[in-house]
């Protein structure tokens, strides 16, 4: 009998014989689980314009300030700024405008006073709180800049993921094909989930186990059945993995002396 | 404008207007990652008869002490059990039978000496190292006996429970219906991942990236697409989903005052 080899060893062995797998392009929600081919860089802005990170109002900070009263500052709002719109006029100096989380911040404001901060008097905004330069706006390019890399070759696609994919457009990604992994069972008192297990025979439940554990590491498993306790049942299972391009994963397969 | 509520008062009404959903029969693959609508109680024994957990020798203990001289016990090998084996002879004082993992302990045998710890001689077998009673002997009934409760209502499937159910034949299991989530991007700046994003529109990346949260945890994503930044377009889409049967998530949608 040959003497056993450590996992160490064995997972030597295993790596070396091991090579990159192909990659192919998949849509991105088939890309979920899987690994990256190639980085993926930006064509994009993001946001592409300076933008509204709240609903409140566009100003100019100067505008803001408390009067020598102390009482708070009281601006015209001279028009609105939805998400969507594409362009619109210019603040003009002790203008307010109103303006809605994601729209783009008007031209001549450089600050945006939260909602909750302001009360609304007619045509008229009574700023509470004077904000800081450029607060509550969230500068264009600051996300993601184009040219930027924003995923390398090899990681790992997760929600997250998905979403920085479709903020960039990209509704195709370069992916490795997923491992296909080949079960096989091996045992003459092994049978099918549905098999007639009388006489002390057993189902053959790793395979079940494994496959579900490819299944939920992203692999794709492919079930080789049960391989009977001769050396030739398991050579032909093994040679019909190989011929498919699978990883063989034995679920207690042994061809001892006997 | 109302009051914001806290994240547990939020959380609170919704989980008094939530109720356990459907139950529905599943083949045990398309219950990975799902949650057992009620208990699963075993029909069988496993394992069904006291088999060997190694490959090696069935014996009788008390054969196997060394004799007076300190030579370790050579026995006779009678016959041969292999995994499988439905019945065969039973065991005789003296006699030692080649037993592999998996195979049923032949009546008389009260323990397995590993292969290892034999050599074997011819028609014989010697016996270096002295078995307890019952080692290497897996007892049937061990792992689950008739009428064990194996797995609870509530419980989620991971790999470790599909072997569970595959080993006690359940090829069909009651499982509760996947949760069908309803995802809804609301905002004028907002187009689909292909769309034009010229003027400072963005992709509703949001949403691609909830469908692909709603997959990872099992649940099932459908998305209602855009709605247009007034009540109407809201409610529509809302009330499309409600008819759907399903939880809405929104990814930034706002109705506030315009």
């Amino acid at each position: 009998m040959r003497e056993a080899i450590s996992v160490q060893e064995a997972r030597e062995a295993v790596l070396a014989l091991s090579r990159p797998l192909a990659c192919e392009s998949a849509p991105i929600f088939d890309a979920l689980g899987r690994c990256l081919a190639a980085p993926v860089v930006s064509s994009r802005r993001l946001p592409p314009r300076d933008a509204s990170a709240m609903d409140g109002y566009a100003v100019r900070v100067e505008d803001c300030l408390a009067g020598a009263s102390g009482a708070p500052a009281a601006l015209p709002v001279a028009f609105e700024v939805a998400a969507g719109d594409v362009s619109g006029p210019e603040l003009k100096p002790g203008e307010a405008a109103r303006i809605f989380t994601g729209a783009p911040v008007p031209r001549g404001a450089d600050a945006v006073v939260r909602q909750e901060d302001t009360a609304r008097e007619g045509d008229c905004v009574r700023i509470h709180v004077c904000p800081g330069p450029r607060e509550h706006i969230r500068d264009a390019g600051e996300d993601v800049e184009t040219g930027d890399r924003v995923l390398e070759t090899g990681a790992r696609i997760g929600p997250s993921e998905i979403g920085v994919l479709a903020s960039l457009g990209r509704s195709l990604v370069q992916v490795y094909r997923r491992p296909r992994v080949a079960i096989l069972s091996g045992g003459d008192e092994l049978v099918e989930i549905d098999g007639d297990v009388s006489g002390g025979r057993i189902v053959a439940s790793n395979a079940y186990m494994l496959s579900a554990a490819c299944r939920t590491l992203g692999a794709e498993p492919i079930s080789l059945g049960i391989a009977e306790d001769r050396p030739e049942s398991v050579e032909q299972q093994f040679r019909a993995a190989l011929s498919a391009d699978c990883i063989v994963s034995t679920a207690g397969v042994s061809v001892g002396d006997h």
